[in-house]
């Protein structure tokens, strides 16, 4: 039997008492249903990513005697996190990111966790879910600049969730707890419908 | 005698071994000598600020109990790190940024420097150098999308350097030794009418 496919699911910011973990949780019920039916083997692992915990680099790129474009050795990378972050990002057959949209822009720790590495992403399928005040979806539309920039693939639409002001500037928050605000109800099918994408783009890459 | 007005000219990575310190030192220079032209009393002090150094916070933003959008008073934000931040930033009428391409965006450290704060950027003028292989436009526009949603004014188009191949891929870099590499010159004027629009717009903004 093989492998389980490794899928990571990149957090955008890990800022205390935000939203973003509370999404994710959701995000990766909906997507681990999605791609391992009931019933069946399990055919993806989905694998969240902490940017406060390894194996995420932190911080921004201190040692640049080279760039990451011109490293094709993880053990050339300068430091050992920056090594098993290569390493992981190399396992993973696709990525699915759930970020907040600060100040029209994406989180500066998501940016540093991607400009860490260069081949580990190319050619690999990434799909978003944003979230904001106002969906988000500028933070999205930059990001995909940039997975462009790295050759990529984007086999959908970000998915962009507009979550109820009482949630950005208010007391509430998206909990991990596994009850979820009605409000994320209405992304379900959009949600499914981006792992679907990101599977199709998978099974297509294999059979090329 | 009026004290000089103070500009902060932000350098978007500090990248070991990296062309930023040596570009954001001819940056000053030339900005400089606009607008403190010799013979008059010193009207503009601008001042370098390294992201690994204080007042740079560094890093992402941790604590989150409230949005840099809520807090009105310095004292209120979670570190005195940060409190630093927001005071050295209330305190400057205007920004220079000097800032490398990463993957067709900013770099996040950058970004994260930016975040920290909200209030302490509305309504003041930002002029943009950026650079890379291609002249680093992908990551200038970005920023713009970012300054616009904080409601900085933005009088001048960036000025985009255009840095030859070796100095991206091979072993020189722009050094801070004041001894500038020959591609520079034909950016110095474009600085210079940066430097001209930034002065522009901080003396419409006091005489409104």
């Amino acid at each position: 039997m093989s492998q389980p496919i490794r899928l990571a699911l990149l957090l955008g910011s890990c800022r205390r008492n935000g939203n973003t973990p509370g999404i994710a949780s959701w995000v990766q019920k909906l997507v681990d249903a999605r791609l391992n039916p009931a019933g069946t083997p399990k055919a993806f692992d989905i694998i969240p990513v902490d940017p406060t915990k390894a194996p995420h680099p932190y911080g921004p790129i201190i040692d640049g005697s080279r760039l990451p474009a011109q490293i094709n050795d993880a053990q050339e990378y300068s430091t050992e996190a920056i090594q098993e972050w290569s390493q992981f990002i190399a396992s993973c057959a696709g990525f699915i990111v759930v970020t907040p949209q600060y100040n029209g822009g994406y989180p500066g720790e998501l940016k540093n966790a991607i400009d860490h590495l260069y081949r580990e992403w190319r050619g690999k399928p990434i799909i978003t879910i944003a979230f904001g005040g106002h969906g988000g979806g500028k933070c999205a539309v930059q990001l995909q600049g940039v997975y462009a920039q790295l050759k990529m693939r984007i086999p959908v639409e970000p998915v962009c969730l507009t979550l109820p002001r009482t949630y950005i500037e208010g007391e509430e928050r998206v909990s991990t707890d596994g009850k979820y605000p009605d409000f994320l109800a209405q992304y379900v099918d959009a949600v499914g419908e981006a792992a679907d994408g990101l599977k199709a783009s998978l099974v297509s890459n294999e059979s090329n």
